[in-house]
């Protein structure tokens, strides 16, 4: 038990992984409603919205009405998704979150195009782009992130090598504007990852890089949300990305079934079971995760928030 | 990755863990339905009903006719439930069951109590005069079982000496009639392990007993089964219960929330995609648990069943 680390950072996703995938239409003011409710948990970083083409994902389209309206709680960073410099100029005009760079290249080609409508080679070439770009406006980056770094469905596996390569192109986008990456997200996008696999890419990642903070960002289509986060913790990994009651998915990601994130109570309920410090209140995390039922109008794929946490069962023992 | 088991045995629970707790009514047809297509699925082990008494368990009140209308097929082992003499007087009666004893401790008195009817002393007693009357009839008796081995809805946690005492008991009763016990289930029958807890209790059962093979029965009421399942496999365990499509859940254990078993399908993906055996063809395996919607008319937990194996689209790539 000697490698998991003492505490973890939640980045909570729901609000900009649900509301990009839900049919809804969801209301404005619920959404803020829900951004509001996750402010109160203890949770200390929230992706709220993504600045994405509104004909493509019309659950965004209202983004800037969303992060107008949100009520900023002072020691939470709100932060959003942009995939290209379009997205990064409406962030940055909003003026309320926390913007901050990253390097992003995808493991899967096909994926990249079908998603971001871009080769490899342009993508490349599109955050060399984008970093100067971020560069000139004094805007922090410090996080590097590789989509797709497990499997691809419509690629198949992909080789820890080819994640190795990706990275080393990361880090040289990065050197070439002087910058030191400090962060890496490894996203398993379509749900291909196994506790074995998130093993040996996180080992090899840590091996080269022993300096690299790693984030996992996983999704839980195919069941292995929790286990692959154990995992993770078992070597180490200490940032994770969740959406609240396992909201989530991406719409280019070809999945028939829930796709949503690891869920962030089970997570939550994972670690503080093994002693694992979240900073996150866990029953109101599952008073939030209800809430988002409630908003999106069906069941959510959480646990915790139907199973009951058990601390309350503790305290009635006594 | 060198503890992980090269293979696992997978005892499907689905039928008597689901036809136990679903409201239904459900066919007796339809059960025997069930039953046949996980025979043809590559598990060698199918429990396919439990002998209770029909007024504390209406769904399983048809367990003879199930017993007398499934089509067994060469090589599965066909298996029931009891909990009392009656029960296995009955299992006895059916002629088509493999029949083997257990003996069988709990590790909360207040579940017991509402489970069976009985205080510990009353239950080792009883376990005592059942061990005597399988001797009798020359029925195998080769496993111990604890169950709410890791926590109760009603008592809270169990410690880890509390089973280990138990289990000590239990080889005390198999002693007392010159009987060896070669396996040991434990029961996570109220969904309270983490992996740090099964790491915990599977590994000082395998320092002082090295030879008992441990079978887990795991529940997903908390959403930790399949994270629970690997660090059982991490710590080289190679016997799972698990119910297809996520089946089950105990009728006297208090859940208000879904509470079914750790799901077959899932737990054989994860093994699948991590180079471990089960003997389990996937696909057939999926196609079962759409059959157990069907059958039961609901959405059941399972994920893999929703989400796709990986094995058609690797397929589809080449």
């Amino acid at each position: 038990m000697s490698d998991l680390p003492k505490s973890v950072a939640i980045n909570e996703e729901g609000p900009r992984e649900g509301f990009q995938i839900e049919k809804g239409p969801i209301a404005t003011a619920r959404k803020v409603e829900l951004i509001d409710a996750l402010s109160d948990t203890g949770v200390k970083q929230i992706q709220i919205v993504s600045f994405v083409s509104p004909q493509a994902v019309p659950g965004m389209a209202d983004a800037e009405e969303v992060v107008r309206d949100f009520n900023p709680k002072p020691g939470v960073r709100y932060t959003s998704l942009w995939l290209n410099d379009r997205g990064f100029e409406r962030a940055l005009a909003c003026g309320r979150l926390d913007v901050s760079g990253s390097i992003t290249l995808t493991a899967s080609e096909t994926f990249l195009k079908r998603n971001q409508r871009r080769s490899m080679a342009e993508n490349l070439e599109a955050q060399r782009r984008i970093v100067t770009h971020y560069k000139a406006n004094n805007i922090p980056v410090r996080r590097g992130a590789i989509m797709a770094a497990f499997g691809c469905n419509f690629e198949g596996d992909i080789a820890p090598s080819k994640v190795m390569d990706l990275l080393r192109q990361i880090l040289d986008v990065a050197a070439e504007q002087d910058l030191t990456l400090s962060e890496l997200t490894l996203a398993d996008t379509m749900a291909w990852a196994t506790p074995a696999s998130v093993k040996r890419l996180v080992g090899a990642v840590r091996e080269r890089y022993p300096s690299l903070r790693i984030t996992l960002h996983l999704h839980d289509t195919r069941g292995m949300g929790i286990a692959n986060a154990y995992a993770g913790l078992e070597m180490g990994v200490d940032s994770f990305d969740a959406a609240v009651a396992g909201l989530g998915g991406c719409p280019f990601a070809a999945h028939a079934g829930a796709a949503g994130n690891v869920c962030t109570e089970d997570l939550v309920f994972m670690c503080d079971e093994m002693g694992i410090d979240t900073g996150v209140n866990l029953e109101r995390m599952i008073a939030v995760a209800q809430l988002a039922e409630d908003i999106v109008g069906h069941p959510l794929p959480g646990s915790v928030m139907r199973g009951g946490a058990l601390k309350a069962l503790r305290e009635k023992r006594h």
